[in-house]
């Protein structure tokens, strides 16, 4: 009745047990990749596109973690969160359940209190979504505040090099 | 103006890109982790109560890969798709942005067109969330099916030896 | 080019502007319409199972709004926040894209620190889930508290005199 | 024990249940509102960024319903369907659990294929969020595809007439 199957996750002792998915940054680009859940699809059987945003955000957050920054501590310190000011979308072609998406993130320009991110959702090297995301640091009564130095610095350094204004504006 | 920071996570070639998250079934129990983002929560700043069924169906669809079922080959193909029928759950404690959630899976009983799981959300081996999911197999017009023949086997594996009534009445 | 069309929708000035669903209360019954989105489905052309404790969720909201509860408030003020201790859900239908779907809500059990509700959603009369919701009330910081006593009182209106005892042991 | 309470929104028999949330068209502005419900929310306290994605996309929806474009049988009879190809929006303000969001659609383009759409979020005249969004039709497969002449011709009639461009390029 219980079949001698063996699978290939299958371990005797969880030696290891598993880890959230974790993202890299490899040069000046930070890659994340996630699944595609039935939570994530709709009827019309691709992602809905709203999804993506939620995709690009996680993966903003990961940065943020591999970066150092604690996002939770500085929200519950009252030094202040990072919220999102423009979200500018291009949809490519769609993704379906069960697909493995990898989100890539970079800089475009950095400054004193908002930062203009580069995120691309890609499926084995096929654009789905670009976006250019830009997130202002606030406090939190929702004033725009100067964002700690060390994160601005922190962000900086993923501004591609050929990119030689990291100053934003603002 | 780009500084010599050196992050963790950092490298100079993606040699290996990041994998999603892949759960691991140790023993009878498949365990599942994840990261809980900003869209996890609400404004009562904790993880907003349905979230955890979106949870328990990522660790449900992962289970069926680490046992070799696609489940979207077999919606696509007509087979059929696995559907919740009764959910009971329990809250038990907060989770809040940032936390590490393990999601634990195992079978309770497993039938010809149905299976009931235990699953508990947990935080550093603290419950926060548990409930019974009783998912059925069904065509894809909606009506009950007969499970693939594999497919009940896997699931069989992931009953607990001290649980001596694998086959579910249904 | 453009077309003289007359649409059902249309006025010329906006002399009322519409407002959100809003539930009524008959009998002991709290009633709230919504309508599916593509956002409620998923791949499989139906709602996802965990979005009928968001709509349940809205119908509860709904419901204190109607008995006059302002929960913002009793948040900003510290008062403290329902929360979800218990949701045990059966499916029985699944709800498309478009369909019209009523919520109803009423009160089973009205404890001086936690009610059960029964909620049934509804499609033309044909049960799709229902579930029986134990929410408590408890203090910003997450234990349980008294819910103040016009809300008690509210809620109890809402248990069928056939059922004789409203007083929850808790 | 069962106090006699009368409640605002109390009937002693359903005479007329609730209706969904229906929006209307004056002049050729389409108006919808909408409740923020706590599923709306984040830990930072206000509405999570990407639902008003989904905001958009119920106000979309009505509008296809206001108009007479019946969406679900479009997509069951393989006509087609709409996708969102591209998304630009701005925040400029932060929405509460509780707020009354009217969200407000003009078109901008329509073409055969593609539309442009104005939407904005507004909580008692204050935009909140504005966004450019452009939907195309596509075929099931996901093919560019004309939209029916009936429905161009009904996005037509909700361009301004200041605007003398209704024809996109595309």
């Amino acid at each position: 009745m219980c079949p001698a199957v063996t699978h290939p996750g299958m371990m005797d002792a969880p030696a290891s047990l598993p880890a959230p998915a974790s993202g890299v940054i490899a040069g000046d680009v930070h890659h994340y990749a996630l699944r595609v859940f039935y939570e994530d699809t709709d009827a019309g059987g691709v992602v809905y596109h709203a999804n993506y945003l939620r995709w690009f955000e996680r993966a903003r957050s990961d940065l943020l973690d591999v970066l150092g920054i604690d996002q939770r501590a500085a929200l519950e310190a009252g030094t202040g969160l990072y919220t999102v000011a423009e979200a500018n979308l291009r949809y490519l072609a769609p993704a379906r359940l069960g697909d493995t998406i990898v989100i890539e993130t970079s800089a475009v320009t950095v400054g004193r209190v908002a930062c203009t991110l580069r995120q691309v959702a890609l499926r084995d090297g096929v654009r789905l979504c670009e976006g250019l995301v830009k997130v202002g640091f606030i406090s939190p009564e929702g004033r725009p505040r100067r964002q700690p130095e060390a994160w601005q610095q922190a962000f900086t350094s993923l501004v591609p090099i050929a990119n030689p204004a990291p100053e934003g504006p603002e």
